[in-house]
């Protein structure tokens, strides 16, 4: 089995099955309940030997047995079992309980599950009739008359406590126009049903503050309606359809620039391989520029989005959205002129339910080139004679909906060797019930009765590096000013660089004023023209890190979020910036466990985790769906190649990019180019 | 004459003439050496009248007549005169010697005739007859026998003593082979000329250190060849061709989305003037987004360039690129399917020469709509049904070319009420000679015998803001932990803003790990919403500003670069943050005089100055010519709808897009999908 996949490729139909199989006959009776089931990188120093052979050749390929990892419940008790299982040869490697107190992520169809025992139970059916909305309607001037429908949105319950020792969830619930389109994050209600989330027992009902301080009523009143934000163009009344938004259409005559063999990509001097898993959405390996080694592994590996509203049961909003869910479990499936354009490959995600059968989410990622401008130019003004060059992209994107928020995650490649770690994140705020006229400086109100919490977004990017080679070292470049009135700073204008190295596995402070930089070098690799170690380097803006108090549990489980950059010594498994298990975790098993300053990190197989933060305190424009608020940061080579890499790209002609005149377009079009826009002769036919 | 001109159109061809012909009937026999023409803006108070009027009716339009200002000097003397001209009513308003030592800006030509009068000057062909040239060639691969050639150089002369009160030209002489697209940056020589600027007469010959400190030698050796560093495909030896970059076309069969009426432009939604100038390049004028108004102006306002490398003569290398050169003087004739792709619109600029006579740049501005991913979606998870809007942007762009680099701007405009400022630093790193094996920590080595210094790039962006109204006020917000173990905070999450009012002209200090946002808001424009007052926000990056000690002529000409965000109240021609003269100053007459803490900025008609920084120590990637380093900035609304602006856009469909699927586009380009890349059926017919 498997003989035909290659070491990275993402997890199979029968792979799954296989797992779960061998589980479900080592555990007899026993009804299992799988939360998780996806592959296992293969032991690092197996791969690189693999790698190796695969690349520079010496021989035959190892065999390396295809492993995957399960986690699952037995009979919906705790505690939480993992294992590993060789599914190659089809037998467990390791079956054990996890430690006590630890709960596993959670799974869509769970979710889905408790939605249902949740609107069901009688309890919170009694308090959903205090709302008394069979008294109450619209009138939608498109629509008609329409009444309200209660929607709950069960939420990961946080931490505050160390007693909570079982799985539970926490329910947001919200009322909605009864139009399957309607936005219910316009109306927060002001109960918030607590259960179990294995047995769906019923806990207790948190009732929710909606004023300036954190007192809350717990009489749950019949609904007095106010108008919605809505979103969807089927039930807007208020906002129309902008007109005058003409194609713009992206083809590709000749095929797309890049090459796709299973999972391995190659374009423009890009090589690597791309695979999808249900934790991180996808993972980069195996990452080559112009024939040299950049990254052994990339990957968006956690992200927390801790609340700044401290009013309880507020205080426990702290997702981790890929511990706590998987990016790929809650991927988008992607639609071909929507979410990518021109010519497009789409890769599919495979999870497992809870019975431990395949799902295929189709289509989780799209593969796409862009133009972006300008790549580079320089114009003699003496001849004005020049060379100019486009800068074609190759975009790999993924979008993850985690209940209200979207995050969408681009990796974008340059023909220079360079890559943009791009995070838009869209979607619906998370919000609160607000009293009239409630004004707070802790949340901002984006309509009426309903306002949004600030909140972060801290996202942890891991990059095993393998820049020119499998030894690497972290150093970080500050920029400071000459001593004044020295022989060679007479006018006091010079500055120099001063060096930096990370000796030991830790954190690096920000330092923006300094302009300080962070790089991975190769000491073993000096560059002949600098006479310096090549090097990659990290462009990361300054940011705000978590700003809760260190006292709190939302930095002791993301203790990563306290700083952006961090460098461990590779340890196979160390993989997850706030540890494996982070759902109700009570503080990380990650970055504060492995970069303890303890492991020399100099001159070895080293990795760099970023940290991407957003302090965002929402504004009215980003209700009731938010345009992309981005993020981003750049890993670009600096002095790694002893020349621009990109000088072999043809100069851009129009003869290629057939591009035309305003004037040309307007008159083929029927439109006088100077006459008044009012024309009607220019509307677009969509 | 021009009453079919708009207040902000660009001065014509005609105002040039008629503002030269009075000013030499003015005076006489004097031989006038014009430096630089160009419209003048009409007094604020004046345009708004007008403005309001246009927009809203109300009368007529006020008759404004257009004013155009000259810089010139008589005899090739000092003083620069200053002149202003009512060019409609054909008559002199001012006509002024500035202050003692005021020198005015470069002009192209006569930076032309300085380059000729150095290489024919005999103390500088002596100088270069020492190099015995006719003794060395090169054998080019492809080009054959080839001789090296001397250019020259000739930079700004900087400032570094109060003595200097004439016009200077520091000429970089550097060598180059025999070729029209050699690259001389890579073979910079050792001594370099200093002339006058008006009379072309020799100062002295300055020699260049080029080891670890700032010794120099006298001598002017025979040149020994070192292999030189091309980036044009007709001297590149040792760089092929890339492979496989197919075309990628962006067609607009219905035309496009942007109408321009004269210099007014209307865009989804956006509504402005562009004019070009020869300083600044272009100025937006009266912006408009959805029926509010946004600014009165803006504009990239000057650019300075510090060089961090202390040893003399290098100290003098701080260019101000708008106020000594002009952004317009030096902007690129952009071509079609090169510099911008789909249906592009260009605009041309006017520039003055010596004589007074006018010049036409033809396509200095490229004005083009782009797709560039997604602009906002949201997938209910529970029905799948989503929204998916792609984000099209609207581009002005221009291209200066300063020697040796390039600065693309784009202003870009996204459908939601954004300005993106970004700049592209691009083109070629200024460089000096370099001893063998001379490593230092303020320059990179770039190739053999050529090193790049340390630099700064710090360009101050000036927006007249007219926020919903003419009245403004700047803020900072701070994001601050709310204070521990409080009722609202018991589990030690909370956050808070904190608001601070600009009240006085002045700077604010950076403080990104408070998340600190600035704001211009309008406090007389309630958000119905929010309940808080409107605004827009500027998202800029915390960054290192100017490094160079206060005591250096840097800091005091550039006082501006000291700080990231200025607030000054408005006054008429209070435009440029280092002042109106530049070239050769002294002291800067800028920000530091206007942003002086005297005036109120609070709620009155308010100026905010964003200074964009970047601390540049080139790496090896960026020779010889540099892939387009990013710089940029946001400027969004914040609170000032009362909801997203951009719900009213279509939502994506491929039936709009048109999009393939890359299997589909493979096999109609004959090239099976998934065969070796390395098959020849994929490759591009370029």
């Amino acid at each position: 089995m498997a003989s035909n996949l290659h070491i990275f490729d993402p997890i199979t139909d029968e792979e799954i099955n296989w797992t779960s199989k061998l589980l479900k006959d080592l555990n007899g009776d026993a009804k299992l309940h799988f939360i998780q089931i996806d592959r296992l990188d293969p032991p690092k120093k197996q791969a690189i030997e693999y790698l190796n052979i695969e690349r520079y050749g010496g021989g035959e390929l190892p065999y390396i047995p295809r492993r995957t990892y399960a986690y699952y419940y037995k009979n919906d008790k705790m505690p939480l079992y993992k294992a590993l299982v060789n599914v190659s040869d089809k037998r467990i490697i390791a079956n054990q309980e996890t430690p006590e107190g630890t709960i596993g992520p959670l799974l869509p169809d769970d979710m889905l599950a408790v939605e249902d025992a949740v609107m069901t139970h009688p309890i919170v059916k009694a308090e959903i009739e205090k709302l008394q909305l069979e008294k109450v309607f619209y009138n939608h001037s498109k629509l008609g008359k329409l009444g309200y429908k209660v929607v709950c949105e069960p939420w990961m319950y946080g931490t505050d406590s160390p007693d909570d020792k079982i799985p539970m969830i926490q329910a947001y619930m919200y009322l909605k126009l009864d139009h399957p389109d309607a936005n219910h994050y316009s109306i927060p209600l002001k109960f918030s049903p607590v259960f179990e989330y294995l047995t769906h027992k019923f806990v207790r009902i948190d009732y929710l503050p909606s004023g300036a301080d954190e007192k809350f009523v717990k009489d749950t009143l019949p609904y007095k309606p106010l108008p919605t934000v809505e979103y969807h163009p089927d039930v807007m009344e208020d906002v129309g359809v902008r007109e005058n938004l003409k194609p713009l259409i992206i083809s590709q005559p000749e095929g797309a620039s890049f090459d796709v063999q299973g999972s391995k990509i190659t374009w423009q001097g890009w090589e690597f391989r791309v695979a999808t898993n249900v934790r991180e959405g996808f993972a980069l390996y195996d990452v080559f520029f112009k024939g040299r080694s950049l990254f052994y592994r990339v990957a968006l590996n956690e992200m927390t989005v801790p609340y700044g509203d401290g009013r309880p049961p507020f205080h426990r909003k702290q997702a981790f959205d890929l511990g706590d869910c998987g990016f790929g479990n809650t991927a988008n499936s992607l639609a071909l002129g929507c979410h990518c354009l021109g010519v497009v490959k789409y890769l599919d995600t495979r999870r497992a339910d809870r019975d431990g059968k395949p799902v295929l989410i189709p289509s989780t990622i799209c593969m796409h080139e862009q133009d972006y401008g300008l790549l580079f130019l320089h114009q003699n003004y003496r001849t004005g004679s020049n060379v100019v060059t486009r800068r074609r992209e190759f975009v790999i994107q993924t979008i993850a909906t985690v209940a209200n928020y979207e995050y969408i995650v681009n990796l974008i490649f340059d023909q220079a060797g360079a890559i943009t770690v791009q995070v838009r994140a869209t979607g619906i705020l998370s919000t609160m019930p607000n009293d009239e006229n409630n004004v707070t400086d802790f949340g901002t109100i984006v309509g009426p009765g309903v306002t949004a919490a600030y909140h972060q977004h801290l996202l942890s990017f891991r990059f095993d590096t393998r820049i020119d080679g499998d030894n690497n070292t972290v150093v970080y470049d500050d920029y400071v000013p000459m001593e004044d009135d020295t022989p060679i700073n007479t006018y006091n204008v010079g500055y120099r660089q001063v060096r930096n190295y990370v000796e030991k596995s830790g954190s690096v402070d920000q330092s923006p004023f300094t302009n300080r930089t962070y790089k991975v070098i190769n000491e073993n690799s000096i560059n002949p023209v600098t006479l310096k170690p090549v090097g990659y380097k990290f462009e990361m803006p300054a940011r705000q890190m978590i700003i809760a108090s260190e006292k709190s549990y939302n930095v002791k489980r993301a203790h990563y979020a306290t700083k952006q950059l961090w460098v461990t010594k590779y340890r196979d498994d160390e993989l997850y910036a706030a540890g494996e298990f982070t759902n109700q975790s009570q503080h990380d098993t990650g970055l504060s466990k492995w970069a303890n300053g303890e492991d020399s990190v100099r001159n070895t197989d080293t990795v760099v985790w970023a940290t991407l933060a957003l302090t965002h305190p929402p504004v009215t424009e980003q209700f009731p769906v938010m345009t992309s608020d981005f993020l981003q940061f750049l890993v670009t080579p600096a002095s790694f190649f002893t020349k621009n890499p990109a000088l072999d790209i043809p100069l851009a002609t129009n003869k290629f990019n057939k591009s035309v005149y305003y004037e040309d377009a307007q008159k083929a079009a029927g439109c006088p180019s100077e006459a008044p826009s009012s024309g009607s002769c220019c509307k677009s036919n969509i």
